[in-house]
């Protein structure tokens, strides 16, 4: 990495590359990323990317937002504005937030370019290279990407259909320690998980706020589909009975629009001072434009109905997607999401989802594979199968696509022959982690 | 930083104290953003902050371009983008930098949020802890802020009336490979400097570019001010005659609305690809609905026209701020800016603007002082005056209530009673760095 050593410029492909600080090495494209250019070919059924349905907003309630934006607010919406955010909009935040059982202090509320910023931030905040950060086996993958990318390492705990399993937490911690390992905060999504679909039972919410405080290590606890449950309300914030171990992160990218890039953090004040420092080097400002605009709509329009009117698309297509699993793969199994936008697969054994992704595409139906949501190659044969962009019918025609692609792996692999049709198995059964770290 | 030997929770201010990263140790508030809040009482004349006079953009602009957005692209400006940005605005971006003799890619364009997030984004990629960046002797608060966030060091090289000193960059250099540094980058902001008002000569830019090629040393050009020029556009961008050694920073803020956060890098494109991966971890993707109302009014408003708007207010405010220097600050010594929005001033060697700044709040103006540009404690009695924001009448005034603080400040210290009124002294002079680090 020094200059002094560097063959001369243009000796390389990339003339720079002996510059690049040693973080670089960790920030490679997520496989999610490749996707995308595929999943954007209309022939292709995409149960991908984790793109909300946007097309549910009436376009008109965000256009009176950003008249009023404008008429009422110009020169302000225009303007560079406080590196912790809008103060009316932190205001409205603490109203979300409430739905909750969340209640803070507008003081501690950071807005950000997105809840994606604030987990960038809050890793530039605590991460030091060789940290640990603990999180559920599978995690959210742009999350492991932003960890690695400060050069720490993910140690995932064991979950089931109640979520992480706070044994395997005690137990991960407990093997960190004995290896001298530095952990630095457990990341969660505890309510409708992405990429698993499952919810941390209240009791176990608890339990892990229990293990933490035990444990000195901060929660950071990412909510960006808690509003969007199909039946009954998923179980409080952890934030909502602890304020000083957790670190909240909430977004309007999922009960709004994800264009505007807006989310939140509430943070114990100590670390949300440095959040806001942070936050200044990062972007100066968070967008004042953006903020207002919502700040306008959550003014004026029914936003909780709106929130309403999501969960009722998102609920359709869950259903569409479990019904047509049930019809058309009925060996597998697969969480049942009471929320959110994500179900998850397990393949039989011998099949890997990876390398079956391109025969599907051939079959023009893609997922992400099971192993982009792990830090160690974990999740070979799973995948995630998201039903929040997909009509219901596409939805089906991808989950028909999408067993006979299986289907014929398993005939290659001479499954079919030698064990028969797959039964059923839809216990609750553990996602065993892979081996982790150390 | 070990968890193991932190004190319990609770017996601190900061339960979280040992659990930062290293680097938040060089996280700490600009002394630019504690005026911010001095600066908003209305009653001071704030010629501290860096903030465009955006009400001389007609808001029906901007709400025009955001009705087309929402109109024909809303479902595009409400979803996810690419992490590189938008293609059709990367295009038009290609027009804007033209105007100062860039011919790049549309693939090696990146969307930041702001470019301010462009410089975080590179500082990311390229700092190791302990590694240097060369920039000028005043520079911009916050691109030394985020340098120090990445544990690098800042080396100033001295600039006079031209922009920096050639001879001035090979010494340092030279110093700094003797002393076995790891020379990142230089970091320079060519046209209309922030803060010290001047503009790099075109025989300085080749020669400075031609010493970055012998050195290996990368050049990030920071470019907020080029189009703002009063008379005569400065001479054509660095990057405009070579696009191997250059990472280009651009941004909406100043000719249009910093409240859009909308900038962007163009790059050497193996950096480019590089700068879209940490930009997708950081953010997922820049905003897509403020890159589709700036890609819409580039579509529909003479923009072109607008930025000449800007100039005129700019130029007129430069004026007065000259006019009100030459009358009341006879004795002093001031850069003259063809552009941008600072003047930079320096005070008689024994004033101290950071001490003097309480009793020019308490007068009603405030400033920069000097020592907020430096990596090293240098400038003490420099400032920076913005003649941006308020009016001409308000920068007259503004200046009168300087002269005030300062001829106080001159009679506590009995100056006039032995050395007679100041004379004068507007010859070129340089701009002494203070000592370099090492």
């Amino acid at each position: 990495m020094t200059t002094q050593g560097s063959p001369a410029r243009g000796n390389n492909l990339d003339p720079w590359y002996h510059h690049y600080a040693d973080r670089t090495s960790g920030l490679a494209a997520s496989e999610v990323r490749a996707l995308f250019a595929v999943a954007s070919r209309p022939e292709v059924v995409s149960l991908a990317g984790g793109m909300p349905y946007v097309s549910a907003l009436p376009p008109e309630l965000v256009t009176a937002a950003m008249e009023r934006a404008m008429t009422d607010h110009g020169p302000t919406a225009l303007q560079y504005g406080s590196g912790q955010g809008s103060p009316a909009l932190r205001e409205q935040i603490l109203e979300v937030m409430a739905l909750e059982g969340i209640s803070g202090s507008v003081d501690d509320v950071v807005v950000t370019t997105g809840s994606q910023h604030a987990l960038e931030l809050v890793a530039k905040l605590f991460l030091d290279p060789g940290d640990v950060v603990i999180a559920e086996g599978p995690s959210y993958v742009t999350a492991l990407v932003v960890f690695r990318s400060f050069q720490a390492e993910v140690a995932h705990v064991a979950m089931d259909d109640l979520g992480m399993i706070p044994q395997s937490l005690r137990e991960t911690i407990a093997r960190l320690r004995e290896q001298g390992r530095r952990l630095k905060f457990l990341y969660t999504i505890p309510s409708f998980q992405n990429p698993a679909g499952v919810t941390l039972s209240w009791e176990r919410r608890m339990e892990i706020l229990e293990i933490a405080r035990e444990n000195d290590i901060l929660v950071v606890e990412d909510n960006p589909y808690g509003l969007l449950y199909f039946d009954a309300p998923p179980p409080q914030a952890m934030r909502s009975v602890d304020d000083e171990g957790v670190i909240y992160l909430g977004t309007f990218s999922k009960t709004l629009a994800p264009g505007l890039r807006v989310g939140w953090a509430l943070a114990p004040h100590a670390i949300r001072e440095k959040l806001v420092l942070a936050n200044e080097a990062a972007v100066l400002s968070p967008s004042s434009f953006t903020q207002t605009v919502i700040s306008q709509y959550l003014a004026v329009a029914d936003w909780k109905a709106q929130i309403d009117t999501f969960r009722g698309v998102y609920r359709e297509r869950r259903d569409a997607m479990l019904a047509a699993l049930g019809e058309r793969l009925p060996g597998l199994e697969w969480t049942v999401p009471t929320g959110g936008f994500y179900v998850w697969l397990t393949l039989p054994e011998n099949l890997d989802s990876k390398a079956m992704l391109p025969r599907a595409v051939k079959e023009l139906v893609a997922y992400t594979p099971g192993t982009a949501f792990y830090g160690d190659g974990g999740g070979r044969n799973k995948m995630r199968l998201s039903f929040c962009y997909p009509s219901p019918e596409f939805i089906r025609e991808g989950i028909r696509r999408l067993a006979n692609v299986i289907d014929g792996e398993l005939e290659l692999l001479g499954e079919f022959s030698q064990t028969g049709p797959l039964q059923v198995r839809r216990e609750r059964g553990v996602m065993t982690p892979p081996a982790n770290i150390g």
